[in-house]
């Protein structure tokens, strides 16, 4: 059986870029291994859709998100938080270990934070010197609209600091254009690489606030990465085979285009939930994003269970929810190097596993409503 | 031409290793992910000779080093810190953004610190809350009684915290019989694995002190390292294809056996000191270790340039001296997958360009010697 993975993180690698992580080890400060990484980083301001240098840390996306508010954060100062699930609650957790003093726009799991919270939000504290918020929310599916919380926050003194962990491209976010002035992302999602890489864009703004901002950390000061990535160095030892093998990514992502990219992942997106919809299941998400499917798990429905025989029998590894969803959604990820015709497939096995198990639905639904969307018709 | 990495980190990969890197990527929540990380972690254990676990941390060694310090200091808390070269001034950078109140134990690069001076500063700072010390100075080639250090730090209230990034598997240390408190090292030194990965033990003794401080990090906090690997689990995402092949390696060293390899790494390294002293050359370390040889550069050769064409010419990559020492001083790296012929390769090449260049020596001598020595002879 084929295993297949639709975790929303790790995602599949490209057959080339394992290849890559098979070659034998350089030094990490050749001249060779500097223009790798400069190389890598113009890919990634690309990518980003920002014309600040991108940084390269050897951490998981966590540690990216640390870098952002130990950076850019002295304890006590007011932040705005916005948070619709649990990776918002990352930031929250994040911001308390710093001491900083946290005002939380929260909506319920499954809904999405709105502009108009954030505009009442910055209105009622205009002593708030940043705003929190995720691009795609893993845990939910649900993407926020990053463009409009990027105008409000660029009229305050505010930074728009966002997790884009597992949204960056996979859906469309244009990091200059929409304000965002600290951006983070992870190599495992759609950047078609293994865990291990966090990559940070700062924006001028966020640079002035950083560097009137006492030092408080050492790994995570983004400002040692700049001063190293000046010079197409990192600070401290990277995962530099991780960083060759992400330049074989990053190529086929530059020569798809980032464009063909987003609208690539919104007709699959779209295709999925139209999919999933004609089985008489509901997308969790109010507000989907691209990256990824989440699905409520129906009433009589073995959550938990139906994912273990989806993996068993069929070898279609989805994620469960976490914590308090656990057994109530199913989570499908359509990042990355993965293509319609396998997020088909698991459309397919999920029907298959839900006529096993009893659940009604007429056969063959799921795969003609996916196939009737992705031809447009 | 070959290309032979002989830097002191990274070091080369065996070949069983790279190729697990290149295996599909899955999910690093699955109960497979999971046995992986148990299995490693239980391998660690016998590396670093502790009978407390062993955490994983998708980071450089340095950000190992930042937990420590993060996780069991206050700020204004004072410290001890032995310092003999260039990562031992990468403790007291760490300790400075963390608001350390550092009293430091100095000697001139190429020297040790001695038990004596660790006695007298201990008698002298009784309020110090920790000492912080390095295994291998890869910096200089120094390496320090650490069995020493643990005697008597052991015997105040203050932690030994052990920067063992470049020495740990190359050269005797025995966490727990040494009473060292907290233990980093990397994975791209004697480990035989690319970079990204840093692994920290904590002993009781530790753990009393952290769990009595205060929390002030999120990524670095071992608190939550110890939560998770309690369920065979990481906080963060970890660089999961790393962990799955460092299994590979930690096979191999398990294979072994640590005695074994302590001794073939102290074999190796008698022989190349050996065999650059019959050349004419010192070694720059008054106390050298296991892990490294640095040679001193001699009077009226280029030092920079004789390392560029002993990679041009031949291949073999060694590194240069760090700031202050550029130029002066050579590093040559036998950690890890490299054995006595390789190293014997090296100190022929490192004849041919030396006399190539004019420098006066007797043709031979440095091999002869090298085989001399490895013979027992």
């Amino acid at each position: 059986m084929k295993p297949r993975l639709f975790t929303p993180g790790p995602t599949p690698v490209p057959e080339e870029t394992l290849l890559e992580l098979a070659k034998p080890v350089g030094y990490h400060r050749s001249p060779e291994a500097k223009a790798i990484l400069a190389e890598v980083s113009e890919d990634l301001k690309y990518v980003f859709q920002t014309a600040n240098p991108v940084f390269t840390l050897t951490s998981s996306g966590t540690g990216g998100m640390e870098a952002a508010v130990a950076s850019a954060l002295a304890p006590g100062e007011k932040v705005i938080l916005c948070t619709a699930g649990r990776w918002g609650e990352r930031w929250r957790g994040i911001l308390k270990a710093h001491g900083a003093n946290v005002v939380a726009v929260e909506v319920p799991y499954g809904k999405a934070v709105t502009p108009d919270m954030v505009q009442a939000a910055v209105a009622q504290h205009p002593d708030a010197r940043a705003v929190f918020a995720t691009l795609s929310e893993t845990s939910t599916g649900v993407g926020h609209d990053l463009e409009a919380f990027g105008k409000i926050v660029a009229k305050t003194d505010a930074l728009l600091i966002v997790d884009g962990i597992s949204g960056l491209g996979a859906m469309e976010c244009r990091v200059d254009a929409w304000h965002i002035d600290v951006c983070v992302t992870g190599s495992q999602k759609a950047l078609m690489l293994p865990p291990g890489l966090a990559f940070v864009s700062v924006s001028e703004k966020g640079w002035k606030k950083i560097d009137a901002t006492p030092v408080r950390a050492f790994y995570f000061d983004l400002r040692r990465y700049r001063k190293s990535l000046a010079e197409s160095d990192t600070p401290f030892t990277p995962a530099n085979t991780l960083i060759k093998a992400q330049r074989v990514s990053l190529k086929q992502i530059r020569a798809e285009g980032i464009e063909n990219l987003w609208a690539r992942h919104a007709k699959i997106a779209a295709a999925c939930r139209a999919g999933v919809k004609a089985m008489g299941l509901e997308v969790f998400a109010e507000r989907p994003n691209n990256a990824l499917t989440v699905i409520t798990v129906p009433a009589g429905v073995d959550g938990s269970g139906t994912l273990k025989k989806l993996e068993k029998q069929y070898g279609f590894k989805l994620a469960d929810g976490q914590d308090t969803l656990k057994g109530k959604i199913w989570r499908l990820s359509h990042m990355g190097y993965t293509d319609a015709f396998e997020v088909l497939g698991a459309v397919s096995a999920l029907e298959l596993v839900l006529l096993e198990s009893g659940f009604k639905l007429d056969p063959g639904s799921g795969v003609a409503a996916f196939q009737k969307a992705y031809a447009g018709k």
